[in-house]
């Protein structure tokens, strides 16, 4: 048996970003960059004022000082001459500040008169002005390549004057159920058979990892109706399949995928839920073979599909993210099977995380799975923690999983 | 001026939830449930066995035990007749037991030979079988209304059969920009202006937010211009503007849309940055105004928008979620404002959260928005604290924003 982390390795080390699109920058949210997001221009383009006001010469605006308003400046429309002794220009956020000023009078210390203006409280130098080029300047990398783009960013891309962006092509994953035994839901189940959970959990688990899913029809366990399916992934980033990946006496779908050419690792890995993984290559296409249990599926799927998602979204390879969580109820010393227990968290009086796991793990349930707010990761041969103690948790309930 | 809470509750007050629509399941990720999920079937639909093995009568479960092995019930191929004393049938996981059978022999714990098969381990009755309905019943609510769909609410609905799901329709947002100085990315900048950032920004969020946007084109300074947009927002969920909401001389937007027949609330909002906030009514479309800069924009955005999309989603009307975090460098005590500290955010050993204040908080700096992680919410009045101290964060890494 191998671990995790080496099973994970294994399949992130052979992954590679798809290629670089170029897409509206109304279309970029949640898309990640293949390049470098160079700012096209300075912002500010030119020193503005942070405030509604006036602006003048330092010099001049002592209290109680008297100017003369030579004229208005609003946002776009920039005053075409220069601000000299004793005089004031009327300015708002965002207007470019004239020639010749170099400090702004706020209109809430003014009392304005006409022509003229009187300052109420003294003005400093520099004060309210926003300067040229402090956010960014032209040339200036302001996002890199490889960062999934927030809403936050595509502002900045926006501001940075980037009507277009270059961002890796969404992962086309192909998903593959295989059983006599299962149907897709509203069709007709088979005697003694179960609506297939699987294709539609895992095809919303890589929308939600950003990826494009294809939902294969289900393949019945008949070599050339697998053998079939062989033929309609060309082109596609990634083959998911579930089920068939078990020692037992059903393994049709490897030999089904062998037969087409398909080359082979087969992993026992020391985990639960879960055990075996496949991991091949079908001409172009990586193959990810999952457990055929929903539940199995699930966590393998978040353990080693969502990860491949973000590499072959041009993300780094990485494992989720496990964060830290104080245990609720405790666990018994763990066997040498790392163990992902669904579990509720919430939150104690001290904003910690309090992760309890639920009473029953039956890799059958997945009413519970869908309840459950993360999973605890326990190590092989973790040993028995009391509540209060800290154990590392997968969080679920923000991901979209 | 109102707090932000209670500015948020008398837009969240006014909202209503999208009318139902359709889906496919497939489309159904991240989309609002606005009808409970009952299950359409029973899951499982009969004992199964947990296991690969052989069901036999409990009674003939002893140790050293040899049996007839009669068939074979794959899963998805019932077998058709009774388990009689001193009988088995080879079974695998999934497999519906056979009548007469009440154990499971584990695979690992027999010996075939032939058409018999010894029991190597006493079996337990009832152990690694998973009764009828244990996961759920026909008829058992599985998802409840006003649920977001994540990837394994989705499998948990393919699982209880059902093909569509009722969900609301997402919210549609128009996106209305406005100013003379403004340009969107790529097309003539106006001399002293700048590109418009935030109508991509806010498109995203509204994206992030599970709503589709509609980024209206930029309305020039000019009343006829802007109030044409009135028209144009007919059928949509809300209408966003940001700018034109400031006590200058240009109001012009409310100005406009008020000859449209706007009823309008102008608040001035306890908070930094932002503080004016304009919410309306034109025709069946509210109105939400934010400020016009950007940095102000966004984090509006993420205090009003954002809950205001969960709102019409048919989410229930909430806050956005505050967490805690430890307090990475000093702060000053806040004035009679709310603010909202843009702030990167670190794991210290222990596990928590650490947030730090960038040192300037300069509204004008998109650049430096991108980089945060959390806003740090410091309430009105809120004390001078040193490090270490407790804070709420709203963290934005995870949710696209």
């Amino acid at each position: 048996m191998i671990s995790v982390d080496e099973a994970r390795v294994r399949v992130l080390d052979t992954l590679r970003p798809t290629p670089a699109e170029i897409v509206a920058l109304a279309d970029a949210w949640n898309r990640v960059t293949a390049e470098a997001v160079t700012a096209r221009l300075t912002q500010p383009p030119a020193d503005i004022s942070a405030m509604d006001g006036y602006a003048l010469r330092a010099a001049d605006g002592a209290l109680n000082a008297v100017l003369t308003v030579i004229g208005s400046a609003p946002a776009g429309h920039p005053f075409g001459f220069a601000v000299g002794p004793g005089q004031a220009v009327r300015l708002f956020t965002g207007s470019v500040i004239p020639a010749g000023a170099d400090a702004i009078l706020l209109q809430e210390d003014a009392t304005r008169d006409g022509d003229t203006v009187r300052i109420n409280e003294a003005v400093d130098k520099g004060r309210h002005v926003r300067r040229k080029g402090q956010d960014f300047a032209a040339g200036d990398i302001v996002l890199p390549a490889g960062r999934r783009m927030t809403a936050r960013d595509v502002g900045l891309a926006a501001a940075a004057n980037h009507p277009w962006l270059t961002v890796h092509r969404r992962p086309r994953v192909a998903i593959l159920a295989t059983g006599d035994e299962i149907a897709m839901p509203g069709e007709p189940i088979p005697p003694g058979g179960i609506v297939s959970s699987n294709s539609h959990a895992l095809a919303a688990l890589v929308r939600a990892g950003g990826g494009d899913p294809a939902i294969l029809p289900v393949a019945k366990d008949d070599r050339s109706a697998i053998g079939a399916v062989a033929d309609s992934v060309q082109g596609m980033d990634l083959l998911v399949t579930t089920g068939g990946a078990s020692v037992g006496d059903h393994d049709l779908v490897i030999e089904a995928l062998k037969a087409r050419g398909m080359t082979l690792d087969f992993w026992q890995i020391a985990m639960r839920p879960g055990k075996p993984l496949l991991f091949g290559q079908l001409g172009t296409t990586p193959v990810l073979g999952l457990p055929g249990n929903p539940v199995s599926a699930m966590v393998c799927a978040i353990l080693f599909l969502l990860p491949a998602l973000a590499r072959l979204s041009g993300l780094p390879a990485a494992p989720p993210p496990v964060s830290a969580a104080i245990l609720g109820a405790p666990l018994k010393q763990n066997d040498r099977r790392a163990d992902h227990l669904r579990a509720s968290v919430a939150t104690d009086s001290s904003g910690r995380a309090v992760a309890t796991p639920f009473p029953s793990q039956d890799s059958a349930m997945l009413r519970r799975l869908a309840l459950a707010d993360a999973l605890i990761v326990r190590p092989p041969n973790a040993p028995a923690l009391a509540p209060g103690a800290e154990v590392g948790i997968i969080r679920l309930d923000s991901l979209g999983l």
